[in-house]
């Protein structure tokens, strides 16, 4: 395991140019493949034909049979002459789904499922958006930490953390190549009470393409979690970015009892149905 | 209003093919713009030179420059002579975030602050996910509603909803171009009680692109929602696309006390942190 520090959110080793190159049929296939992905197209679907395809995207013919060649090549379409081109993928067949609602208990059970590996560890100076949330004064250092989370071998999570070098500073640091962030703040003695976090989505970046095994510019989800100590001390910034194949997030929602004004709001809650393949979140 | 049905999730009249060629420059733009809307680079940061940058992403400076100039064209970052290119951008500044602990309370406060525009209706046969999480037998028809919600002027959601035809039937039609699917649900007398929600990310398709005045191949988050009537029934299932730059997704996660195993879970909630600008999302 090589550990280096960096400086950069993009480091200068990286030269994947021949990624960046994006041709025509090639968007035909990420968008086709999206819609297979997310269930717009349906196993044992029959997409539409080459030349209707050629039409709606006003390309060629010859481009879009390369998309479909792809997307055969991946085993999620199969084509039959004289029958048209089937859908051969079930979504949801290979996720991973978090419920939402036991997100940070998962956070203390590590990877019975997953496994996680060091990319990068060093000291450095925060970002701004991450020094803000950590409320860290100026020239301040922290401890950042790049782990991929993998699930049979099979990488779906590419995760940056950032820790108080103040607090950081008491890890074992052997600890950090096999143990979770949040095992080794509470190792310190501190105990994490609260956590805040946004979902959004983003794209794919050369060198976390090259990590999760994606092509750039592929959909990933991406969550920015904010933990804090029973003190209300910021103690973890983690930017997670996932591959939307292997993981998603889930939500149970039921309906509360109706309040004064008569009105029933709706609470996450988990109650009544199991996700697909449950696991826990870990960074 | 120009209401329309329609059998396909691509309509035959779409032949965006200008917007389907990515060239490299903007593929470039695409990845910073993303690092920059996310907080990866923050407000007031240097980013890297063009001759970092060039060496970084193995492209031409020439490429380099077309990218960082689409960048400040939209106002992200700012270039001086001699001092380089400054980010000038703060993530959050123009996004709604829904705290998902409200989110289906807010199903039943439309729009104080979103408008709808509804795009097209029509009775089809429903995509095999739709069937199947809507328990429908064979040939069982749905109706197709595609809306566009906006706050200021912006869209910032795309949603294809489906409501079994039985149900549906029953709806006043006038209604369809001002009320919300679960206002109009509960005006036929069902209560709705719960729902279940996956949260991922997708790219923009060229129709979902034109609509929401993003790229071709943009980010996007997505959410599939079914919802579910007091008797345990599906009535509605939901198709929703948001612009991460517009709206997101807000979790605050507390730690409950712990139970017997000593075991302390987390569990969702909103409480200590008030989103930055709270809307309610609707479909």
């Amino acid at each position: 395991m090589a550990l280096k520090s960096r400086t950069s959110e993009m480091p200068a080793d990286s030269r994947p140019n021949d990624q960046l190159r994006t041709p025509l049929y090639h968007q035909v296939y990420l968008i086709l493949r999206d819609k297979i992905l997310s269930g717009v197209f349906n196993d044992g679907d029959l997409i539409p034909s080459e030349a209707e395809l050629s039409r709606m995207y006003g390309v060629s013919r010859i481009t879009v049979r390369r998309a479909v060649e792809d997307l055969a090549a991946e085993g999620l379409v199969r084509r039959r002459r004289g029958a048209g081109t089937h859908v051969t993928y079930e979504p949801g067949r290979d996720v991973i789904s978090v419920d939402v609602k036991n997100i940070l208990s998962g956070l203390f059970e590590i990877g019975k499922e997953t496994t996680v590996k060091l990319l990068e560890y060093g000291i450095d100076l925060p970002p701004s958006d991450v020094k803000r949330a950590l409320r860290l004064e100026d020239g301040a250092q922290v401890q950042r930490t790049v782990r991929v989370r993998s699930t049979l071998g099979n990488p779906f999570s590419f995760i940056v953390a950032y820790v108080p070098y103040e607090i950081a500073a008491h890890f074992d640091r052997a600890r950090l190549e096999t143990d979770s962030l949040v095992d080794l703040l509470e190792s310190t003695g501190r105990k994490l009470t609260h956590a805040s976090q946004n979902i959004s989505a983003g794209l794919a970046d050369p060198i976390i393409a090259r990590t999760l095994g994606v092509d750039v510019g592929t959909a990933l989800i991406t969550a920015n979690r904010v933990m804090y100590d029973e003190s209300g001390e910021p103690v973890e910034f983690v930017r997670a970015r996932y591959r939307p194949d292997r993981f998603q997030y889930w939500l149970d929602m039921e309906r509360a009892p109706a309040d004064a004004d008569g009105k029933a709001p709706f609470v996450v809650s988990s109650a009544g149905r199991a996700a697909p393949t449950p696991v826990t979140e870990a960074d």
